[in-house]
């Protein structure tokens, strides 16, 4: 068994509300010094030894992420 | 300035359903050998040099977590 970590963020050039709304919050909660948010996705999956790295990237590029508006990167970590 | 990734998970106790849909929908799309999928959020953000530690794990703990149902890490990566 293995252990897979996908993070999926939001394009450099796409508006991300979310972080946008955490950034805008932080002044108001005292938390001055943060210049920017934003605001993706992890995802942590464990997979059998039989799952190759060529599977799991298409499990990235096809339902974890959105090729169009997100990034993603795909590492296996120790279990 | 400095870059610092924030990763919040649910706790392993509490129930994921996004995870769960992910998982549930990988077999149907032809995907087998996942055995769990976990989602979580990946904070990126972009801090003063003056903002220190403490300040960083303060945000974490009470704006960017809630501390009751997940689980996060902090951590300075290279710009």
């Amino acid at each position: 068994m293995a252990r897979v970590v996908v993070d999926v963020m939001p394009k450099q050039e796409i508006l991300d509300p979310q972080g946008q709304a955490v950034a805008n919050a932080l002044p108001k909660l005292g938390f001055e010094g943060v210049l920017e948010v934003r605001q993706g996705k992890r995802f942590e999956l464990e997979v059998a030894d039989s799952v190759d790295d060529e599977t799991i990237a298409k499990i990235a590029e096809t339902v974890l992420a959105n090729p169009v508006i997100e990034d993603w990167t795909v590492r296996r970590v120790e279990a």
